[in-house]
């Protein structure tokens, strides 16, 4: 019998990084994780033990802090281009290169503080940069991941398909809590990414806080509308919803009365919507 | 050879809830989990498996839910207050009673939207209240866990021991990072836990942001002071505060000079540095 | 501006559920945990907030209990298959189905206990099943996630690529640490989805264990090799290592030789290396 | 207002370590985590900035790495006891020095293999030594941590006390599932601690999978009276057991019959349940 590698790659995982950009009285801070996916001619490490192409993933993990100490670091969308060029000029065996990083949220203390941060929590801004040496085009996405929000009113969930293993009561008013994760698809050109991510961001939560959700479905829809209003940049987004459900509990048993008051919080199981929405 | 049950408790972990109060227009949302502890006469249940005395922990994750359906749930230090009342006056062999409880960290939508919250992070607001039916008087702390700060100036380290498994050189300009824990204990008396709550996170955020750290010990030191002399109705504080450090990369075999702007974060290990602080 | 919505799904994940099936004196245990996920007519959900197609996360749920009680659940790969026709032929508005399972490792207490278990870690046995009411065939995966193995000898790294990042010294013993995470896709036909598990992992931690490595990559593709071999009914094999290092620590700083004997683990950043085989 | 720095210390946590040790043809391998914590004259770098007592954190990561050089490392409490004797011997401004390790579980493959090994799961063998300069004799406790079993007979609980919030039904056949945590105090003297950490592990799950449970205190003090009768060494035992519930779900909505074989695993809310047991 005879096999075949059909399919390799390989990489560092989880390279973090901080950089610190002092401005005379006032300081950026820029901390990151990264990851470094290389795929090329790279059979023979696999099939006969020979590394002489190989670029240690430890050198990949270098590579990341020696470029971060020449790049401005002004988005995580332009560091990971310069790492996916840097690998493609420099090893002619390299076919292709992906680099994905998600970046910490981290908000200046008073809003305001020249030096001093405090954590946006576990939210994290990410994007991935793809490239392959022959072919197709650079792609690009940028994205939100872990935008944990909740509301306590305008969503319902009603006229749902009932079957015989269906107990879910109609409900005209619950909670909506979830995670946001965004995933966009860039134009082709220069953009200022920063900017893209601001407005993003922003529309996600005003839809969220202002839309009467029949649905979660509805109101994910709605979310990628109103982004690809917002930022003609990005050409097509995906959005991730995990329903992170809240109970409602039935008090009888206690002779007391709910009155839509009383919920548990529960991580699992939970539903999960997705959906893609892209200009038509 | 004869065995003696010399200590048990038993209780409950983990319940959570969620509350929404509907004033009219505008809602509040409280999220907690609460355990609880009950000592007592138990010890039959352990040596004969008589479980006659046994409040089931499934009862006391119900006691939760319907004491919340009437309590206003205006700080997580009265509603604790009201479950260590409701176990010590229902049962009259239970000797102890500790609740514990986290808030979660919920911030209004632009500030100020009326029913629409974004996650404040992992950050929880805390509280154990404990009784003990004859003797002491009440216990009751409240705290902050997983406030995750960082500053780019202003902390140095130098003037430390050195012996022969020294490595770390001096620093004059460090990051510092760290997860604040504090927790303090109250002074006795009717308080406003809301009140003391903010002044105290916000003296330790002020004090993190412009005290100039010689160590991580003087800096907590600094916020302990800061949160006495802001909250009269606290009588001690204890803080711990993990060192979570951004070493700096050594570009030299790159060829390369990190001017101090580039820094590996690392999980691990850490530096955990503790101090309680009282009046004098 | 108009807008498409170009791809939807949505279902239920982590639903959890433990099945005691009861022989006479001995006890078989099945944990597991089963995502669902659906695709077809529901776009009317997202773009006008008509729910009258959807059907609910919470009756998938149910749906997962329910037919749990009249199936034998002896593979993992036989329930999913159950639950994927059961929507299929359900609803004639659902156009694809995919359900993934991960079972949790049961061990018997002294290899043979009729009733009492010992966790075997955080392994699991992973499947996904995914069939398309038209068109293609179903798409059958059966796997391993989380199979952590370390040996301390017969792994070498050398001949790799220097560049002017690189800094990692070659060497001819190190330690190899990983978490196997291998996903194979299932030949066409009936199978013994038990049997097949079995003699994959055997031949996973056998070729772990005894292959003289020359580099992660050539481990990884002769673990493969060996599956394909050992099971005709797989066609084809995809396995991710992560690279979990054992850094040697320095000791000359110490005035200490480290006779490559004391080393650092570390979680992160860690190289990731993946490979598929197929028959040739 | 004056303020007293009424407690203090600091310290090194999560120092992770693997020792190789190469008996010819056969490998040990230990890995472990420790926790370094030293109490003393440190007060002035909290008070006035001033460190010239305090040994960095980083030197206790560093002493920890080269006494891990010397030391056979035979057994996490003997190394533990070589730190504290370390930094006793070597500042006369320590007062008091706490060293606690955890070590993960390495099981060799085939059970025999001489350098190869598969995890034994997040299960961890701990101890903690603890040492003032003055006074008190050395503290020394040894343990488990995350010994995760279940078992599917022989566990009733009925006969509990009933109030207005009870809801759960009586049951004398459910399912029983924990994660142990034991930690035994060692008498003074000479011990062969691996051998007593292997009696008490053995005691601990055979009660697990032989006892005939009326209530999971009544196994925990089964369980605590074991390990007292087969360990001489050990003079007091703390065991803490969460009830990690398996919840029967209701099929009849579904029109079918649960008959004792379906269930639910839930990760929250769960009991928790504590006993001390002593030499009577």
């Amino acid at each position: 019998m005879s096999h075949v590698l059909s399919k390799n790659s390989y990489g560092k995982s989880h390279v973090r990084l901080s950089k610190v950009i002092r401005h005379g009285d006032r300081h950026d801070l820029m901390e990151l994780s990264a990851n470094i996916e290389l795929e090329g001619e790279f059979a023979e490490s696999y099939t006969k033990g020979d590394n002489s192409r190989i670029v240690a993933t430890d050198t990949m993990k270098n590579t990341v802090y020696a470029l971060a100490a020449n790049h401005k670091l002004d988005s995580i969308e332009s560091f990971a281009q310069s790492l996916v060029e840097h690998f493609l000029q420099k090893y002619s065996h390299v076919a292709a290169v992906t680099v994905s990083i998600q970046q910490d949220r981290w908000l200046r203390i008073d809003h305001n503080h020249p030096h001093a941060f405090v954590s946006g929590g576990d939210e994290k801004r990410i994007c991935k940069i793809s490239r392959r040496r022959t072919g197709t085009a650079t792609q690009r996405t940028g994205g939100i991941d872990g935008l944990v929000v909740v509301k306590t009113a305008n969503s319902a969930f009603t006229g749902f398909l009932r079957d015989q293993f269906t107990t879910l009561p109609e409900t005209s008013d619950r909670i909506f809590g979830t995670s946001v994760r965004a995933e966009w698809i860039y134009t082709p050109g220069p953009h200022d990414f920063n900017s893209i991510y601001d407005r993003s961001r922003s529309r996600i939560i005003d839809v969220f806080a202002k839309h009467k959700s029949m649905a979660v479905q509805e109101t994910e829809y709605e979310m990628g509308k109103a982004v690809l209003d917002a930022c003609p940049e990005i050409e097509e987004i995906s959005i991730t919803l995990p329903n992170q459900h809240r109970i409602p509990i039935n008090m009888q048993p206690f002779g007391l009365e709910n009155k839509n008051e009383i919920f548990v919080p529960q991580d699992e199981p939970f539903g999960l919507i997705k959906a893609t929405v892209r200009r038509g």
